[in-house]
């Protein structure tokens, strides 16, 4: 399959590439082929797309989630954060089952494809049920299962085996639009043992490690009474920055912990719109932007969101900073669309892959609609997408050259039938 | 005119009041007649709408704004504040002429009804061209010349005079959609004289007053360097709060300065948009609330925001503050929504007539379809609202009983031409 479109405003995402005017991209069947001028010659297409006032760039990055948390979506929010996991949160999700995944899953992606999201990862339970989704909904995913390590020896080393076999029988499954990653919860969940089981994991199979890591001042306080350090050094002595990973949150950091994950090229997932909602604070993305750091974008569970939008995360990230460091020049427009793209597809260490528009990539980008109130004039694209566009104005969804949203309409999944299930599923453990 | 809209989810945005499930809303000509359980005598309307699945709520109001700034949306962005208004802003200003304000406004209302607000502030220039846009579209505005004294005495008296024409001239206009105010620009863009001009203005006509206040806190130092006091102390000197009076910002101010705003009932516009995107600062919103400051929320300029999504505003004020005091609980999801209905109209000295829905008041409502993923499981619809919605999630608007949008259509603005004309009186100007 040849798609040819054209007299589109094109994104490449690529370092310092501004949008290309009346340009064309190319696709034969999961690459891209090319991106560049509207060609002379269209013969040779099965199919040549006229894109006048629409926008092409690749689609959104999620980095960090868990996706079946959508069955509690408001459930006991504006709580202190201690009540809402303890007497909401905890006692609801020790009921999930398959079936909870599942549906719960599915509404996600399912909004997150409406959003624009082609690539998301999921660290969750019962992840075989993740990975199913994933499969039919066509959409990409680096996937692990989460494993929180308060439990019996016994039931800590059933977990890990868990993670291990899920993490070998799905890694580069779904035409590869599977891979897995070895993910102990977070240090204050999990004991240095723990952890160190899944770093020797992560080495032997050669995957990436994610992990929560600083998210709260509690939390930091905690490991400094407990093991006498803050969780960045902590993991760092623990060997998990001496391998490829991605820590989500990083909102408490000093300088030098700063300093210290730049040199090791540890991945951050930033989630502004989690971060904000429970009160955890702001990250310091300004100083690890100063320090040549990538930070990628996630939007966390629903639950604590409390959406999948990752728009309203870019247009976060692209505000916070300025207001909350005083600098309208703290995350530029371009950078915050670049953390949902580029950055995203390097902290999920598919780079090589996606995140970018350029020939030899995998085909998935999504197309916007331009000639709306809210985006004219169209001075600064990239303006525009950053502070003024919404969710909806996302038309089309391919992944690996595949279209899986059309004019707005899911073409994989089937989105009446996933509320009413989802629904159902929240029923069946609702206290 | 009578029409009975049921099996709503209906939030009346009364103080204390939860969302009413299976409810009934009726209207008469342009005022609502009846909120409640569904009535079994459906007969007497000229229309019965089945509203199930959806939320019936009051319209957005927006308390402050400079609409016509839309033609300069993403107009140089990214730039330190003095660079973006020195060179960018107010030269493109200086070229405005009642072209531009008209298709800048145009574009901006259309922007504003789909997405669900209803009412609006508008300080700017060659206002006639904003209330003729406000009396074709349909919405309700209080609206005000907004005039800055930085030139002659004699263009001085000459703005004073527009101002007072214009503000005499359309108040109570188009069925009373229309209502003004007295605007003195900002303590930094005049002189204390020209202030007291509008405030003696104000009390003959018995209108009330806006500014902008402490936005940034190089305004704050430069009004003590000028004038030995901050801007609170200030205008409270030139009697601006013996009036009923609005101001926008907010930004910068102490406590002893909130204590004073709440014991002189001072209405505050919070823009937590334009505020965190031009790096002015957080306002302490959570400090005013607690001293049972009721503040409302404005988008500001399109040209600092980069939109009008009323929405968006509640969302960042339901997230900035918990965020910035760590503090979960800062803003609630139904403060939030308030801050954009009844406290606007509140803020707007509208209340009598809008900003709830009860028997008695303004039909001017909105409607919101909730079957969508994003917004399921429906556990709690004012959570739903305040932190996973999207504006075009609204359907229909509806000012003084009349619809205005159904099904996401604007029925009395031309989508496609003003798109059109904005661009051309862009192009009109452009250097």
């Amino acid at each position: 399959m040849k798609r040819l479109f054209i007299h589109a405003t094109i994104l490449t995402m690529k370092d310092g590439e501004k949008p290309l005017t009346n340009a064309a991209l190319a696709v034969e069947n999961d690459r891209i082929t090319y991106v560049g001028p509207v060609p002379e010659d269209r013969s040779g297409y099965d199919e040549v797309i006229d894109m006048s006032g629409h926008a092409i760039l690749p689609g959104w990055v999620n980095t960090h989630g868990h996706a079946a948390m959508s069955l509690l979506r408001g459930y006991g929010d504006d709580l202190p954060l201690k009540t809402w996991l303890e007497e909401k949160m905890w006692p609801m999700e020790a009921r999930f089952g398959p079936e909870q995944v599942r549906w719960g899953t599915a509404l996600t992606v399912l909004e997150m494809i409406k959003g624009g999201t082609t690539c998301f990862l999921d660290m969750y339970d019962h992840m075989d049920q993740v990975a199913e989704v994933v499969v039919e909904a066509g959409i990409r995913a680096r996937l692990c299962r989460g494993a929180i390590g308060l439990c019996s020896e016994e039931e800590q080393v059933a977990k890990w085996k868990e993670a291990v076999q899920f993490a070998r029988d799905w890694h580069n499954q779904a035409d590869g639009r599977i891979t897995t990653m070895m993910a102990p919860h977070a240090p204050y969940t999990c004991s240095p043992d723990f952890i160190r089981r899944f770093v020797e994991s992560a080495a032997e199979y050669q995957l990436p490690i994610h992990t929560h890591m600083s998210e709260t001042a509690a939390e930091v306080q905690q490991n400094v009474d407990q093991y006498g350090v803050r969780p960045v050094e902590h993991l760092d002595k623990l060997g998990v920055f001496d391998l490829p990973c991605l820590v989500a949150h990083a909102v408490h950091l000093t300088d030098d912990e700063i300093a210290l994950l730049a040199e090791k090229d540890v991945k951050v997932s930033h989630n502004p719109g989690s971060n904000l909602k429970l009160g955890s604070g702001i990250a310091p993305i300004a100083k690890m932007l100063a320090h040549g750091m990538r930070p990628s974008l996630g939007t966390d569970g629903p639950a604590s969101n409390n959406n999948v939008d990752m728009l309203e995360e870019i247009r976060l990230a692209a505000l916070i900073h300025k207001g909350a460091n005083e600098d309208p020049l703290a995350v530029t427009a371009d950078v915050a669309l670049r953390m949902g793209t580029i950055y995203g597809a390097e902290a999920l260490f598919l780079d090589r892959e996606i995140g970018t528009l350029e020939p030899g990539k995998k085909a998935d980008f999504i197309t916007v609609e331009l000639r709306q109130a809210h985006l004219q004039p169209l001075h600064d694209v990239e303006s525009h997408l950053a502070y003024a566009a919404v969710s909806t104005d996302v038309r089309d969804v391919y992944v690996d050259g595949r279209p899986i949203m059309k004019d707005r309409e899911c073409l994989t999944l089937d989105e009446e039938r996933i509320i009413y299930e989802a629904n159902r599923a929240f029923q069946a453990i609702a206290p």
